[in-house]
């Protein structure tokens, strides 16, 4: 395959040059445009739609009918003959997406595995021929006690020239008896706590010394473009060796840009990092080290690795300090990973006197249960539903997304992220949505719509839908809807969620009562109404009071375990403590989730 | 600079493209053609000859005027102004060389620091969801009483696969509770043990399993082109930071290949060996691990680094396998290096009862003196006299080299390496010659030749001379001498060697007829004729048979320590343990060198 084609991307402005006969999503690819591919460019998601400004491309396949009478495209359908210009609507977009950095930061006494230490050595003479390393070695024990036994290997190729040019002055960075990394006297180090996402990565920038956050910031995860969710992804590294090696590629840069960029805002560069915490589900721990994820897709679904685990930055690919560490958290299963290890951590929830309920909801959604000192975890596939996908008029949480909805005297209220002019719905919206239509009897307990129920109820050739939003309103370019699909989607997402908190309170022998607390973690956790999810029967029936949302509390686990070695041990004795119920080979799920289909 | 002209060399038939005006030394190096070039380039040592066949050149600079004489053109002036053709002289190429790769063995209880297992672990199951490491560890457990904390990065990406292809059977490697590799079960693991001389490499192949040797083989240093001694590299490495990279990546190209190749013989890959020990004196130390050498070049000549190091052998470039370690003995001072420690190791002086006085002769030679508990040791710069250079005739010890002198009744006997026609003499010869000539009255005590004492003494513009080997007997291109000037040179290099036993004897309070035993070690200290050494008073008049030749004992000790963890014990024992004596600021040297000049 030649580069003899150019496909143009607007309103984006980006250019790709590609073979004769590549799709416009290899295009979008390689243009660096972050083009949704929920399915990974298997052609059955539907979110990859552009629009042909310019140029010949092959026929429409069976796979994009309903994109073709949108008048669109299916990107990774679509494959040049010509030079190419598209247009790529806003939904079809990963980014700018809102990513959930903040969460509630419990405090920690700072004990971090990695400390810096200033130090002055005497120079060398005629009468005091030691080495350098031994002369920093002794200076170091003789000024502040610290014994060290190895030297990062590119730190000792620095340290001659750099404590010549310093007069013999340095500050030594220590881990474990190990010095990693030397600067001038005085430096401080940093640390980098990183929460990896399917979808997002949200990362924060800490000083080692002091505890204090620098910075924080969200991102999409690059790997987005290969496939949305977790299956996808495993689908396409399994493609072939050098796939997952793509991914890893793809994720470390993207962690180098946003490393770049949250020292650029503190003023600094990223050889200061020191030390990173990755935390992040088992997939993504494991595309990140890249390790092979095939087994993670394959029954029994489990990791290759769950003990926590520190490996050189430089050995990832990652530019931080020479001699930086990461540590990544342990996991518990194949699919509850070090990200709910670190939310249990935020959140305590394993040394709380109470009976507590911890959900990390997305396209997969960890549950775990904390009672009489037990620790019960398991993980349900909830499925994209809440990321918007699979859902007609569904985005992701991005500008112009309905994010909350309901029925005032059967009037839709409704509001979009930044007011922007409406062009889909998100998650939160659509969960909004289900819930108003039930409570307002538009909607029946098995999902089914009444047309006589609400003037805005039509019947299409699809089906009966909701009309959310009329084109026009608001400048909305068309009509939002919620279909008897889309209900259902929402009912499959909130039954396998539920169905998987009543396995773990059988399991514990609670009733649903029992439960004092229930501590919703993620982005989605963040932005749901709890009295939608209640309305829906996603949560049991408990009084609103006892529900607690506390933001990324992965994120804030993340940082915990940056600087506080005590920590670190704590999440590997949860990850220990966990008993994991595998919910697929579970007697009574099926029967709890054929129950939890019922909106209430 | 533009490719554009070619420089061929012949006989060997390398080509070199290179710029108009460079040197022929530099086309040389492109060709991978090993030219002398004991000074680096300088146009000072006279060793780069070559011969023009064909093609313009700059005209003979004054550094030239010797080499002119004899038809021939200086490398490192001579500058390309069109397409060349070079004749290189036997003489002026630094391969092949006698390499000296064999030594007295001691034998050591095997305790290497890389062990292996077979294990064989349950393959996962719905009923059992453990992640493969944690199967892993717990089968080496169970099976073999090991505990692993760590696992080398690479070696975990490749785990799961290579698990599930071998039937969840396989080897692990295991290295100071750290899994370095893997394999399928069964495989033996190989461990490589180098002694980096500045002029030659000799490495050794063992099974680590059986401690066997499979194999060893010599070959010369790469970084050879750079500079024939440790100051020559020096210099060159000073002139850049991508110069002291140069060199150590040339290095490590050459050890790739002497590996490739000793495990060719074996019938195995390099990617089997599971851990290297490295010893060379303090440069080639500092050189192997990419540290800069500016410091040992400056006074007070301190090293970098003196501890016994260890470092994955990926961070060096070094091509072994992925999770391999390289170990590297200590160094005792800037010009007293590992390979001496591995000597002393080898040599079992540091723990014998006899008053015991080890050398290693070369360039460098290191002395050490072991009494009552002590080690004294100490360095002098003999100069590279002993290697052939700086000696009108000499050569390296290769094929046509005088190798063996001797006067009798007045009538030269002498024998060349692999009976080739005398084309030079190498160091042991120049060495024979002298001692011969000295014996035989030819020459007075301060090094004279006296005409009327041999019909071979003659007088030319340069000088008086010996002449050795007339032209044309047994096929001698040329007449071989020993001028008056070798003579001095001789005098200077055995006195510096003198000089440091005598000032080591001097700290210990002892008078030389105490010494109850004398190791000579090194290439030349095998060849060397210990009467003639004794007869121009390199070494102090003790009997005959208290020498002891043990030919590569550095090499024996690296082989040492790669086998046993004990070992390397007791090589950081022996550094810890050493007194060393800086001869350059020592009250007596001066005047035991001036009493050393003298032939006895």
């Amino acid at each position: 395959m030649t580069d003899e084609l150019t496909v143009d991307f607007e309103p984006l402005g980006r250019r790709a040059r590609v073979g004769h006969g590549a799709t416009l999503l290899e295009a979008a690819r390689q243009a660096g445009v972050g083009l949704n591919a929920v399915c990974g460019g298997a052609g059955t998601c539907g979110t990859c739609r552009v629009r042909i400004l310019a140029g010949q491309v092959t026929p429409p396949t069976e796979a994009e009918r309903d994109a073709v009478a949108d008048g669109c495209r299916l990107a990774c359908q679509a494959r040049a003959l010509g030079d190419v210009r598209a247009d790529v609507p806003p939904t079809s977009i990963t980014a700018p997406q809102r990513a959930q950095i903040e969460g509630r930061e419990r405090a920690v006494e700072l004990d971090p595995a990695v400390r810096s230490f200033d130090v002055v050595a005497a120079p060398p003479s005629l009468t005091d021929l030691q080495a350098d390393v031994t002369r920093l070695r002794e200076a170091l024990q003789e000024q502040h006690g610290v014994a060290v036994e190895r030297w990062d290997h590119p730190t000792l190729g620095r340290l001659s020239v750099l404590l010549r040019e310093h007069g013999w002055r340095a500050r030594l960075v220590v881990r474990d008896g190990e010095v990693i990394d030397l600067a001038p006297a005085g430096t401080s180090h940093l640390g980098l706590a990183v929460d990896i996402g399917t979808t997002k990565v949200a990362a924060y920038l800490m000083d080692l010394g002091s505890g204090e956050t620098l910075a924080a910031a969200g991102a999409m995860n690059p790997q987005i473009a290969y496939g949305e969710d977790v299956m996808a992804r495993i689908a396409y590294a399994m493609e072939g060796e050098d796939r997952a090696l793509d991914l890893q590629h793809h994720l470390v840069g993207g962690l180098d840009d946003l490393t770049r960029a949250l020292c650029g805002q503190a003023g600094r560069a990223s050889s200061a990092v020191a030390e990173a915490v990755l935390v992040g589900n088992t997939c993504m721990h494991h595309l990140a080290l890249g390790l092979p994820v095939r087994q993670l897709g394959l029954a029994p679904y489990v990791p290759a690795l769950a003990d926590s685990y520190d490996v050189k930055a430089r050995d990832l690919g990652l530019r931080l300090a020479p001699g930086a560490n990461v540590h990544l958290l342990p996991n518990i299963a194949g699919f509850v990973g070090a990200d709910h290890v670190a939310m249990i951590l935020a959140t305590g929830m394993h040394e709380a006197g109470e009976v507590t309920l911890g959900l990390d909801i997305g396209t997969n959604t960890e549950i775990s249960l904390a009672v009489d000192g037990r620790l019960l975890s398991c993980s349900c596939a909830s499925g994209p539903a809440f990321e918007g996908a699979h859902i007609r008029d569904g985005m992701r949480a991005a500008p112009g997304a309905v994010e909350w909805v309901r029925l005032v005297g059967g009037r839709v209220e409704y509001q979009t992220i930044d007011e922007a002019p409406p062009v889909g719905i998100c998650g939160s919206g659509v969960l909004d949505g289900v819930a108003a239509l039930r409570q307002a009897g538009v909607l029946r307990s098995n999902g089914a719509m009444r047309l006589e129920d609400h003037p805005r109820v039509r019947r299409t050739e699809g089906g009966v839908e909701f009309v959310l939003v009329p084109a026009g309103e608001r400048s909305a370019p068309r009509d939002l809807v919620i279909t008897r699909r889309d209900v259902n989607e929402i009912q499959l997402a909130k039954a396998a969620i539920r169905a998987g908190v009543e396995v773990l309170l059988e399991e514990a022998g609670l009733e649903a009562g029992q439960v004092e607390r229930v501590v919703v973690a993620g982005a989605f956790g963040t932005y749901l109404d709890v009295g939608s999810a209640l309305a829906v029967g996603m949560f049991p029936p408990l009084p609103r009071e006892r529900f607690v949302q506390v933001g990324n509390a992965a994120g804030m686990g993340a940082k915990m375990a940056l600087v506080s070695r005590r920590c670190r041990g704590v999440a590997t004795e949860i990850a220990r403590r966990v008993e994991y119920i595998e919910l697929t080979t579970h007697p009574q799920f099926v029967q709890a989730y054929m129950a939890a289909l019922v909106l209430p």
